[in-house]
């Protein structure tokens, strides 16, 4: 029997169910029509901002990255809870509009921003993270001919990574941000441009759960920080730094020391050198913020035995969740949380593998994990499934199609 | 420098430009109005028909497995060329329809079909490739109900898979077909029940390379047929010997040999036994017919050095080529043919890498390849992107949306 990752809290059973927000998974299931489906607690985002605000310095502000999940429910209600949000193109862009958010509290990063989308953002009054001095020419261009002053910031490629980080963002040649060396001096030319000047985005890794790696690489982004501000002749209005924050996903995987990490940056923030006095800090976040939150539900259309080995076939798969199915960054496949939703406090009884719908071995959601034993017509809940799930997978593949998505 | 693959024949410069079809890659783009898009040839199409054709023995029918493109327009073209489809869900069965394709040239396998799948299946007068006792069970009960004679095959899951292919469906236990032993037990049940014998579909893996071991499966998915044939108490009217004729994709892959591929199995079709003296044979193929056929064409929109390395940054990415950046199935990420389509017949120049828009480092097309120096507005081309690209790739992710397609 292989392990299954940990179910995040915040779970519990009712009448033998997995109970989401309270309701049972057959109830939501009914509500939604259909399966495959993916529930969002609200309740469990709220608590997971709460305790990010209660943990780190009052001074920090904290932003949405919506890459993460941009189900406009989602948005709308981190609309209510956080101070800004990340986008990564201007489709994105398009849905904060839509869900009525205030696009001066928004920035852009992104490698490969089209004048189309620089365009947009510029005239929506959106942060642009340059990721070039290509980028930044580009922009100054496009702002000068809508006759807008831009709002701009520097992505900045930092000659450091984040430790253990499951995706590393700087470090080495990348192609993300000016690396540090060049930034003083496209940050002079911006200001010289007279383009509000939004500071430095400084992205070192994300999903991330040593808090002493992710303290450590706060410390060297913010001595990075003011190298580059004192370097670039000005104080420094803005400086992300970044998300890095992970959730544990894996057999073993123990969440981040959060007191831990936000004391470690409040001792910064005492000891701040003059050039960073008085700069507005944030800390961008996706999957921290919603992935917990986040159950997929999928019902078991088949249950067979193959050389002695039992599958149980379900009516999703990684159409929907790429990286639940270990393909989609990872090098060696392990089980996600995943457990009979409609036996969610019955015993393990037997050792089985879920796959998906999907015509292909590579559609496994759980590999081998100990299970109560299921039917046809039991639901499964993969958990961790509030972040890059939905929009993160293919959806079209062998023509599924979305799966239906709910707010409770 | 890192290798890149090896571009499909086909492909030409015309005016220094790579020409698709006779067509200069930046008229194709102008006529779609926008990049990225994905661009297939029609003629390369016809061509890998006619070749596969002359190859295999007459009695060999050919199937197209839509899974691998179902781009309308291709599926129109198929329906001329080849002798059946097969589909992998509901919603391919749609299309078909959508199409004009007769459903009753049509197969349908897949683990995981839902009831309402079944339905649609079995009104629509398509042949079922059954993939277990319950899936068998519901099958019969639903034909019952809607009071049609359904047409049944069984999935078998062989004894044996496919020696160096990418995708191992046989051999062991496995979420697909049912095991080789409790086959005729099954045939016997469905034959006893008047639903329309429609035989065997042995698919032992895929995108293998090797003439001598897909030969080799071929010879013991021929004799696997005969003995569950023998076991059945039937004469076999149909079997579908699966696909598993792979496309070079990679640096150093050398095309499957097919003539003798074909004189091999044209050898075993001489000395069938009698059980499979009258039995229609096919072969299915999706990523052998159109793979080869199409190429994803992007722009540059940023052209950035880093630490000395050269990034060319494009307006796509892994949310259209989730295969060829290295995410879908790969362990070791290697180098698709990838070459700039603006200077095709320029001389190699400089190292760089192409990557996607996307702001997640596994965004990256390919990998310290050797090209003509590029910069911003050129075209880049990434081949063998006929197959398992537009579809199986996460096209919302971070709100970017589909690639445009074009078939000339």
């Amino acid at each position: 029997m292989k392990p299954l990752g940990p179910i995040p809290p915040g779970f519990a059973a009712l009448d033998g169910e997995l109970a989401i927000a309270g309701r049972k998974a057959s109830e939501l299931v009914a509500q939604a029509g259909s399966t495959p489906l993916f529930v969002y607690s609200a309740d469990l985002i709220r608590a997971r901002v709460t305790q990010l605000r209660a943990a780190m310095p009052q001074r920090l502000a904290l932003n949405y990255a919506m890459k993460a999940n941009p189900y406009q429910p989602i948005l709308r209600l981190f609309n209510g809870l956080i101070d800004g949000f990340d986008i990564a193109s201007g489709g994105e862009l398009a849905m904060l509009q839509a869900a009525g958010i205030d696009p001066a509290k928004v920035s852009f990063a992104g490698p490969g921003k089209r004048d189309a989308e620089l365009e947009a953002a510029i005239a929506a009054g959106v942060t642009l993270n340059l990721e070039s001095e290509g980028e930044a020419a580009r922009a100054l261009t496009i702002a000068e001919r809508l006759g807008i002053t831009p709002q701009l910031a520097i992505r900045v490629n930092p000659d450091f990574d984040l430790k253990g980080s499951g995706m590393k963002m700087g470090g080495g040649a990348k192609p993300f941000g000016v690396d540090a060396d060049r930034v003083p001096a496209l940050s002079r030319q911006i200001i010289a441009s007279g383009a509000v000047w939004r500071g430095f985005h400084i992205f070192a890794g994300s999903q991330a759960l040593d808090a002493e790696a992710i303290a450590d690489t706060q410390r060297q982004t913010l001595e990075l920080a003011a190298r580059l501000a004192e370097a670039s002749g000005a104080a420094l209005p803005h400086c992300n730094l970044g998300g890095g924050i992970g959730i544990p996903y894996f057999p073993g995987d123990v969440p981040a020391d959060l007191p831990r990490i936000g004391a470690a940056l409040a001792e910064r923030f005492e000891q701040l050198p003059d050039v960073l006095a008085d700069t507005h800090f944030c800390m961008e976040m996706g999957r921290f913020l919603v992935g917990e939150s986040g159950v997929y539900l999928t019902r078991i259309v088949d249950r067979k035995v193959s050389h002695g080995e039992v599958y149980l076939v379900t009516d999703g798969g990684l159409h929907h969740q790429l990286a639940a199915s270990g393909n989609f960054g990872t090098v060696v496949r392990r089980n996600y949380p995943v457990a009979i939703a409609s036996r969610f406090d019955a015993p393990v009884e037997e050792e089985a593998s879920v796959v998906g719908c999907l015509c292909t071995p590579l559609d496994r959601l759980a590999d081998k994990g100990g299970f109560p034993r299921a039917d046809v017509g039991d639901l499964v809940a993969v958990f961790c499934a509030g972040a890059y799930g939905a929009s993160a997978s293919p959806a079209m593949f062998l023509g599924q199609g979305p799966a239906a998505e709910m707010l409770v």
